[in-house]
This record gives C-alpha cells, structure tokens and sequence, in this order.
C-alpha cells in the first residue's frame, strides 16, 4: 500500500493535514489509481475529488462511495484510505468485469473528514451538501492562525468558489462507506465485518479559561485565580460525567498553559473537549452540566471562562433500505451478519442530509486507531471489499 | 531605567533568559553602570557579574552585595534587577562621599537566578558556592533540547572551566540582597522596606505520565489509559494537599500533552510541580504523600508515571547577625521596622552554604510579580537602597 508511505514519520505515524503538500501528495497518488481503473478523475471546489463510471443510464442518480484521505497528527494508514482505496478496487473489479448499471458510481476521497488541523472536521462532506460557510471558512484557524480559507489559497483552492462544491441531491442516489472499526467490537466477536446501524453525535467543544499569572512562591493559595487548577476540576468533572451514561464518552485531546514556565501561576489555559454519544438527549444533558459546572467553578475561583462549540454532528441512524441491501451482500459473502454502532465520526454522518447512507465496518486489530499502531489484516479488508461489491452491484444495478 | 527595555516585548513583559542575547546586553548595559561607579569589573567563568570597591584591606574578606538581571517568560523589570542597581547605586555613593571601609564591597549580577529557561535555578550562585556539577549543565536542557552546557558555548562561555567560578569562602564576608517582595505583605502593612527572616525552601518537580494514545470516540471509557485524565487528578489532589498546610504553596506553571489532537486521546503528558514552605518537614510530608498519590493513582489508571526532582532547595533562615545589622539601618533610616519571610527563591538561599546572608524586601504593587504587571515606586526603592547603603557601611565598616 504505497499511499500508507505518504506523510509517514520513522516510528511509522501518518500525519496528512488538509491541505498540505502531504495531502496533495495522497491525493494525486489516489487520482492516478482513478485513472487506472478507468474512471473519469474530477476535483471539485473544496479539493474532494472523484472518480466516475458511468451507468447505462448516465441521467440516473450515482451510487458515491468512499471515505478520506486526511489523517489526525501521528496516525494510521488505515483510517479513511481502507475506504477509498476499496472504492477504487471495486469500481476497478467493475472494469475488468465490464459490469455496468443503470446508474453510474463514483467514488469520492472526501476533503479533511478528521478536523485534525482545524479542530473542525467532514469540510469536503460539508461543503458537498452545501452546509459549509463562507464564514467558516474564515473563522476556523489552525494552530499556527491559519484560517482555512488562507490553507485552501496557499494549497491552490480559490475559497471564494465554495458555493460550487455544494452538489445537486439529485445527482446522488445513496453514500456508501467502508471504514475501519477504530474499536475493539468486532474482534471480542471474532468477524472480520460488520454492518454499521448508526454513528454517535458529537460535541467539540472549546475552552478558554483566563486567571492571574503570578508569581509562584509568593502568592498564598486562597489569592490565586489561576486557571489550570480550575481546569483540572472540570477534566474530572467531564471524566466523571460521561462515566455515568451510557455509550458516551468525553476526551480532552489538546490543552495550552500560558506562560507555562515554572514558577508562574498560569495565566491562560486553552483546551479542547470531544464529548460523543448514541443519544442525543445525553449529549445535551452532558453538555448543559458541563456549561453550569464551568460557570459555578469559574465564578467560585473568580476566573473567567469561555466555551465555543466547533464542531456539533447530531447522531445518525443509517438508512433501512440500505443495510438491509448490505446485509444481504454479507450474507452472499458467507459471511457471518453482525450489526454494531460507530464511536467515530464519518462522512457518512453528512452525507445523511442528502441522501441514503449505509457503512461497512472492518475488523480493526486490538481496537487501535489515531495512533501509529493502527491495523488491520488484508483479508478482512478484502472481506470487506466483497461486502461493498455487492452492495454497490445491488444498488447500482 | 534603560535595562527594562532590554527583553522588553510589546505588551510590557520583560523575556530576559540566560546566555541569549538579550541577557547578555543587559549584562554589558550593567557592566558599565559598574565602570561609571569607578568599580573593578570582573566576569566568571559562569557569566556571573562583579564589581569591586577595595577597602583600606584589600585581604579583608568583601561585603556582596546582589541579586539577579535574568527574567522568567514575560516577567516584570523590577525582579532582580532592583537588588542589582540599588548595589550599584550604594557603591557609586560610596565613592561620590570617598568612603572607605576596612573591607572591599562588590556587587554581583548572578547567572539564571529564575531558572525559566532550564527549569531549574541559582546558576550562578550555585557555581559560586561550588556546588553546580559539570553533571547538572549536562543534563538540564531547555524547551528546545539544549543543555546548560550548550547554551554557555554558544554564548561564549566554556562550561569546562565551571570550577573556576568556585570562590574561596574566607574571601567573603556576607552576602546581603536587595529584592522586591513579589508579595502583598509590606503593601498590607503600608511599610516601603521589610527585613527578611528567611526564605522558603521549594521542590520542582518533573512528572511524565504515559497512557496509551486512541481515537476519542471509539475508546469506552473503562478501557482507556489517559495520561491527562490521570494528570487532572494529580493536580487537583496537589492543589488539596497544600491548602491544608500552613505557609505552603503548590503551582503547576508548565503542561505539554502529546500529540494534542482534539479528537485523540492523550498518550503522554509532561507538567512541573512547584511546592513551598517555610517548614522543611512539610514540604517533606508533601512531596512524599504527593508520591504515594501519583503511584496508586497510576496504578489504579495503569499508566506509567516517572517523577524527577529538578531543583531542591531547603528552607533557610537569615543569619542573625546581620538581620540585627539590617534592623539597625532601618531604624536609623527612619523607617518602621517589619519582619516578613520570603515565599520566592533567591540566591541568599544558596549563598547561605558559604557566609552569612540577609535581606531586604522593598513593597510590590498589588504583590504581583513574573508578571508584566509587576511594579514598585522609586520612594520605596529610594528607601531600600538607602538601608542596603547603611547596611553596607555597618558591615564593611
Ligand atoms: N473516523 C474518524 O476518525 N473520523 C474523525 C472524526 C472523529 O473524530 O470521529
Ligand atoms: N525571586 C524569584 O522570583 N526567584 C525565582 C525563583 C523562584 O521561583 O522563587
């Protein structure tokens, strides 16, 4: 797998931030597999890029499949390329068996689905589905201050030209995506697949917390207003309210001291909040005692507090008629059927504004994903494979 | 007072750390306050500063008189320098008036008295007392991985030649040193000088706590090993702990998480605690029930912890004799006399383990201090520098 090479450091991490030369990069070694398989290669506005085989009927909605190429800071090669790269074989297997449908399929490598570098994430989907602003673009920085909208010009992307991304929901009959599970379900059950019923919501929430920076040693303690030790007591917090729900979680995946030398009292702390959840009446429960907690703490340590939402998916329930269609794929595989829920955040989750949604999970080794230590065996990405063929050959049909 | 505008940044922070370039052009700009005070100047093998006025006994051991010109991070213009010029100052007057006594008096600039830049501090005086290893400059590095050791060659020191800055003992008669409180105290009592007492000791310490990095969303809470979930607790607990003991602080200044993607968990996360009090036996009691927590709190979150102790300074009490000396100067100054202890590090404590030391603390606005809002008025420097001055004549006399 040649791609898994693009962005890799020595200890084996992937790092392949939007619009960068190393997502360039993927994206052109990916536009190439396109061509080898015969497909017509498009990019649009926002940089997701197809690859196309007509249908007999070239009027007919397309069946899209696909995933990302983007990658988090040190990740895996599994995580968005499994699903691309499938794409391409199955629409390949398609060629060489001169099988063609009434409708035509694509298949699509989504522009940033991780948010890794603007703690926001699915910008393709998003802009695909025409839910991407202008203001967006604008307002959501990396950690250098670069806004998208200036990474989509340094990259060769014109911003202003967002609008035309945005995709007829005629043209599109259903979104397909096959993903590596990134958990551990699937291996406690042994099976190499599994059909995704449903994708958790998810909360990114931002934190900014603002004290006194003083002088360690000399400023008693009922004195300070110092913002780490408040952000402390709402990690816990955070940490002791998502314990109590039902498949919920809550990380704190970045945080920033200023000054941060060590003998101050910081100043500023900056930090980062993924709560996800199965229902969304919990993610609104959690997020509102997390809002009273900060307001209670910051007001009791005299420290003030700002919380913005970056990113906000509701969760998604997949379509019936298409896992009943991927159901019946795993069943002609001969393989076992299993149905489970997906802790991560897809494409998918977007593409449900527009269309019919299914996915395809593969078995994913010791549950490791966004961490270089990330895989998964070639035969249950074949498996796996199988699995959208059919699916893809029923729908396109 | 031109030397704080050297390291000074926009907003009024002074960034003065050792062996750059801004230390060293405030130590050529205090070089040559020193000449223009008729004083001998001499430089050490460590950076330190002197200048000396001989006395009618140039075998006579000297009078020291001292403190710092390095900075923390975006500190204040008073902290160090204060004790530096106001010993300039006292010199230059002696030598306005002719005065003479049996003993030389010299003023010092010490090296890295904050220990901002390598986390740990007292350079100067450490080397002076002989008790800074060629070790130490190996071992402590900077935010950018570079040792003591590196630093001083790039800056034109030889760290070979660290022994040389060792003084002999019977060479020196006292140390005395002017400094702002960095507290409330002296501003509560409405007093411009206090006499110091003594000086708290402090520990700082390193913690790396190491998990396991994972994708936020698709790792259960019970099967995570999240280092900063771990750190929450630690700090929190710190925090605790040193409220309920009498004349303690405990600060977490500096906190790195890795990678820092927001939706990955933390696999490894680096703070610095700094813990003081004026009772050696609680900051022993501390440090060792703060041990006991991080073991069991890791062992319970199976995650790795390693605590190193990165600077280690006990409590130490002003010498008698020359707190006496100092009292006398207050009173004849006018002045009401106050006693206060010192809840900041200085380099008295390490010049303690060669002579005998005492200081003198001038009020701080607010109390505030490593902060670009630190201030003290000229009246209550003016007032120090005249109790130094008297001080100064008494000792040398
Ligand atoms: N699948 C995946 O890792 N998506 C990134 C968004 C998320 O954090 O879930
Ligand atoms: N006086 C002063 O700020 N010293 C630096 C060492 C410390 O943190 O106390």
């Amino acid at each position: 797998m040649h791609l898994g090479k693009i962005g890799r450091n020595e200890a084996g991490g992937i790092t392949r931030l939007s619009f960068t030369p190393e997502e360039k990069e993927a994206k052109a070694f990916v536009a190439d597999l396109m061509e080898q398989a015969s497909l017509a290669v498009d990019e649009d506005a926002m940089g997701n890029l197809f690859g196309r085989r007509e249908g007999r009927n070239p009027q007919a909605p397309a069946v899209l499949i696909g995933s990302h190429v983007d990658s988090v800071v040190n990740g895996g090669m599994f995580d968005g390329t499994a699903g691309v790269l499938s794409g391409i074989e199955v629409l390949h297997t398609l060629q060489e068996h001169g099988w063609q449908g009434s409708h035509p399929v694509e298949v699509v490598a989504f522009t940033d689905e991780e948010g890794a570098r603007f703690s926001t994430g699915m910008l393709g989907s998003q802009a695909l589905v025409g839910q991407l602003t202008q203001e967006a673009l604008d307002s959501h920085k990396d950690a250098d201050g670069m806004s998208v909208a200036e990474a989509m010009k340094e990259a060769g992307y014109d911003p202003l030209k967002l609008r035309e991304a945005k995709r007829d929901p005629s043209t599109v009959k259903a979104y397909l995506e096959l993903h590596i599970e990134q958990g551990k379900v699937l291996e406690s059950q042994g099976l190499s697949v599994g059909v995704v019923t449903g994708i958790v919501g998810l909360r990114w929430l931002h934190l900014t917390l603002k004290g006194e920076a003083g002088h360690a040693g000399t400023t008693p303690m009922k004195l300070r207003r110092d913002p780490l030790a408040a952000a402390s007591v709402v990690m816990a917090y955070l940490e002791d309210t998502v314990k109590g729900e039902a498949d919920t979680v809550g990380t704190v995946g970045q945080l920033r001291v200023r000054p941060g030398g060590i003998n101050i009292i910081p100043g500023e702390v900056e930090l980062t909040m993924d709560i996800r959840s199965l229902s969304r009446a919990t993610l609104d429960k959690v997020e509102q005692a997390l809002r009273q907690f900060i307001d209670d703490i910051c007001q009791e340590r005299k420290v003030h507090c700002a919380l913005d939402v970056l990113h906000r998916l509701e969760p998604v329930s997949c379509s019936p008629g298409i896992v009943d269609t991927i159901e019946n794929a795993v069943k002609e595989t001969g393989l076992d059927l299993f149905h489970l829920a997906s802790g991560a955040g897809h494409d998918a989750m977007v593409m449900a504004r527009m269309t019919d949604v299914g996915m395809i999970f593969v078995r994913s080794k010791d549950g490791v994903s966004h961490n270089p230590k990330e895989w998964t065996e070639k035969d249950d990405l074949g498996d796996g494979a199988d699995v959208l063929l059919k699916t893809v050959t029923a729908l396109a049909r």
